[in-house]
């Protein structure tokens, strides 16, 4: 390959978005790693964080204030919310692309995103030109976007598992539909925190956010304008004692029209031409390690015929489709790559 | 104490509800234990199987075939579906009570037992005096039964965390009811299979018995029975890695009624006397592990007020409240004992 | 019973040394849980950060600053070390023991203590009456103690483990003595830290403080102590993803003396009438999760017969044993309690 | 690539070293599977019981006795202890190359073979031209073997951590060397055993083996060979509740040359040509995780100074460089390919 390699910035590079970025683009054919911030720890070899990464990445974290960003081509934000919004023009001004990882591009609905983070928008005409980033859904947008909102990790699940009856209006909403999901630890992010120590968090489960999760407003406002009116979502996230994955079982009441559609083919139809949504054998049960590692995210039918309500099982790693392999696949997409450039990954099993 | 103490039988002492009726009965204060068998370690110390249990436990495993079982008081069944149905006779007509934990005696359609176990039912006429074993549900019949069915470890989650509703007639059966459940691996027994391997089963999840789990029918009778009409069930199990713990996530639709009844109040006066069943504050999201090793079921109520549905979270540890300890409960009961004697332990935490 | 209970209070009871208290003493028939501080929960309910004491627990947590300690007889410290040390002579005078389950009490060289803890020693009038709290190394003295100095994990599997062997004289000294020790991650605390994360600590393990752990110091002083003279000693200790259980693998060059020895008979008999350390049958492996929850320490013995080592395996519960379990133990031997009481919970497995 | 690629064919390709061989060699750029057997799956898709090959691997498994192996230019045998010796001699006739990832050609002597493996070895004439291989030990003979005897995952932590040592005659042989090895559970393979249960072996860990296990004579053979002169060696290993990963942590006795030589710059001079042997720097304690799914071996160093010991910890993934990522290294070697040629794998983390 002849062509320039992408020049990437990361910033915020020690969560654990940020070295999953580091693992994928560290080995990224078209991708020349430029600059990793951090700021508590600029001055570091990111491997002498990372010691998985020794060989692979020699640059070191720098501060964010002097790292020289608008230089990259693309700049992600692995970074708590707000941070991407507060430098987003900068950037975009120096014509350099912006994905952020966190929630300041997801939600159009600004007096939303308000309600839930807690803090003004403080880019809102950034925003409205922003493009959540799902490819299998917002593939043409994404090609010219100049910012994308990359998803939360629970909506990939649910929307990715629901768009082809949404598409297809096969759903009868006079009920909720209701996703059950559940995610590794890792998700909690690489914080110190008490609730997410091992001894706190093995050999044990809970349900948590019943009263209110971020990602439902997100999921909420998708499934919405997917649907084309309002829809009724009940979301219960729980906590699983492994690192990486995640599951959502998805319940939905069929149309009276979806009982006579082959719902197995549809999926398999409507996603044919994908390389990371893979639609399973009737019949089978995904297990989350059957993607660790992997860009890959895999979906599972149950038709539950007596009482009209389909079941779905929809799994990925929460790290790579869930966020940074998803963030990876949309900046393919924006620079004109293969898409599947770089998170050719095999699962690692067992 | 000057009582005499009740001599006990346990068939099938090497699974993991046989270690844990082990666990208990070992310091029950009024139990004698009399006999653990097992056909393939015969003769083997049990502490020599389980090491945890030295000091404990000085017997040894004896063969089923002549062990005195009939010298009895009770005898425990922690063995495979269709065992205690086998020698369920003889033993009552030496007057010795029996607590199967397998399947044979809980189900009273002996057509569906024969449809789900795939084996004719071998004495309907004892099955018919068989009491459902959920004291908070039948206790008073439980008090002058022969034969307790002591019901799955996923039925008593989801009957107990839906029996105030039942009772009270608050759920709308226009929706089906939903119960989306977890279980740690020990559910699935202490037999060789690769499935449930450690380096099958850890760092990784799955649904399994989608398009059916044995203990859909059981929660279905009994559901049926407490609502008094049939009732729309959809149940999805899924496999978590820890060993012991079982969290049951439940979506009702609630009846108009329902929905000016003060249910978080209903639930504790109907289970305040109830020793083993605790309902949290509002606003809790019980973990598995703070039952773990202990007989008690902790229920939480979250309502979804947008969609008129209630989500329940109940939680306990399979392996007591869900096998063994709920049977010590009913030994408990059908000797006269107080109902917690022999229960009193602390949930190990962390 | 007819006695008089204990009062018991706690400092620093929001640990993992202070919730296994908090187990073991709640069902305690001896013990009145008195007071539980802690200075950052001062009001909330025990049971309301510990559910699985709910029904167990009913005492809030109170600020040290007006707990009225010297209302207990007996006060164990369940704090960061320097916490027992600046408390202990007050409460002495008051006539109240003091357990610390901290460094504070357990090094009698306070150079090395300092050293090591790098915080000035403050009462050394104090720590030269303190007793070091392995009941079987040192019942008598504890017996009239009035401060002990529990003893930290590591240590009690190393001493307990060597001590035959040392009182005998049968180690032979021209090699050092190599324990290779495995801990649970509890051993770390119930502190917000990243590197105990469960995304950080599940499916890996490392060893740690090879250049010197604290351990080091106090098991070095205890072996020379025991051995009447120095002793050389190499100290590795490892973190393994599993919340309890503790494991030291120990190498020792035996004496020609040694050699014509039945040290399994040696073993048994040293430790024939202790309730709480059981040595295995010849040729056993201990697991950890054999003594879950649970008091007991256990020994298995090898021997290299053509190298001329003997390699012991030794097993705790590093919260019980290791830490809570033995300072109850100790409690008990200093009121002339049963030594066993309050400690026959069964060990959960699996 | 221009030239031909390399036919591949693995017998028994449903056991962990199997699916690990698949994992790296599907995606290995000189590499065509053209056969994998297994005798109980002969039919099934492969991508069927491993799902986290579907899009990798289009091969079925094939029966062991139509397999047209003789097609290949090499075949692993991913199988039994036994196998690869009784079909070795057929494929070096048909001028297949051989890597045996059992035990058939690791040691010379065909009495220790025996004496452990408990069967006669069939093939001593293959066996004298067979060579071990550690390719950073023995990498002149591998590029012209035919057969090559894959190591054990334990012998390549201790060979590879003691080689510099051995080969400048640094190690005091007057005390044996000490190996305290750690693995994964998936090191028991992906048979059915209750041992290996998730409930059985998580939360817990233990030592095994202690009285002989396989791979001592294996790595005492080796150890012999490398020092030139018979060695004493204990070695204890244990099982920790982990997927992958295995840490060794050796002691040996340093001669008093060795005391004045820097180690440290010894071991980074002898391995930093290596691509698989990554020297850590000065008082590094690598972690498992550091490697996961990767081909790299990590070593640390650390001495005792007061005692004249030095420790060494070793880190490597069991399934990989312990084994399938080792095979095919040698099988770049042996077939002149760059050596890292499809081993690039990133390790996976958290």
């Amino acid at each position: 390959m002849t062509s320039k390699k992408i020049k990437v910035g990361i910033v915020g590079g020690t969560g654990y978005t940020g070295v999953e970025l580091l693992r994928l683009l560290a080995i990224h054919p078209d991708v020349e790693l430029t600059a990793i911030t951090s700021r508590g720890e600029a001055g570091m070899p990111v491997a002498e964080m990372f010691p998985s990464l020794r060989g692979f990445v020699d640059l070191a974290f720098s501060d964010p204030g002097t790292a020289n960003l608008t230089a990259c081509d693309v700049v992600f934000f692995a970074t708590p919310h707000g941070v991407a919004m507060s430098q987003a023009k900068a950037l975009l001004a120096a014509n350099v692309k912006v994905i952020d990882l966190a929630a300041d591009f997801r939600l159009q609905d600004t007096a939303v995103f308000e309600k839930w983070y807690k803090m003004p928008h403080s880019c809102p005409d950034v925003l409205v030109d922003a493009v959540y980033g799902i490819p299998e859904l917002y593939r043409e947008k994404i090609k010219s976007a100049q910012v994308v909102g990359n998803p939360g990790c629970y909506p990939t699940t649910v929307l990715l598992g629901l768009a082809p009856l949404l598409e297809q209006g096969l759903i009868d909403f006079s009920a909720p539909i209701i996703a059950d999901s559940k995610s590794g630890v890792s998700g909690a992010g690489r914080k110190a925190e008490v609730a997410t120590l091992f001894a706190e968090a093995s050999d044990t489960m809970r349900a948590y956010g019943v009263s209110g999760h971020r990602h439902h407003p997100e999921i909420h406002a998708q499934l919405t304008n997917l649907a084309g009116s309002d829809v009724q979502f009940v979301f219960v996230p729980h906590l699983i004692p492994m690192i990486r994955g995640m599951l959502s079982t998805i319940y939905v009441k069929l149309t009276d029209k979806a009982k006579v559609v082959d719902l197995q083919a549809l999926y398999q139809q409507r996603y044919q031409h994908e390389s990371f949504v893979d639609v399973m054998p009737a019949g089978s049960l995904p297990e989350t390690r059957s993607v660790r590692g992997s860009n890959v995210l895999r979906i599972a039918l149950h038709s539950q015929v007596q009482t009209g309500y389909l079941t779905l099982v929809v799994v990925q790693d929460n790290l790579v489709k869930g966020a940074a392999g998803q963030a990876v696949q949309n900046m393919n997409i924006m620079f004109g790559l293969a898409e599947s450039a770089g998170l050719g990954v095999v699962p690692l099993l067992p």
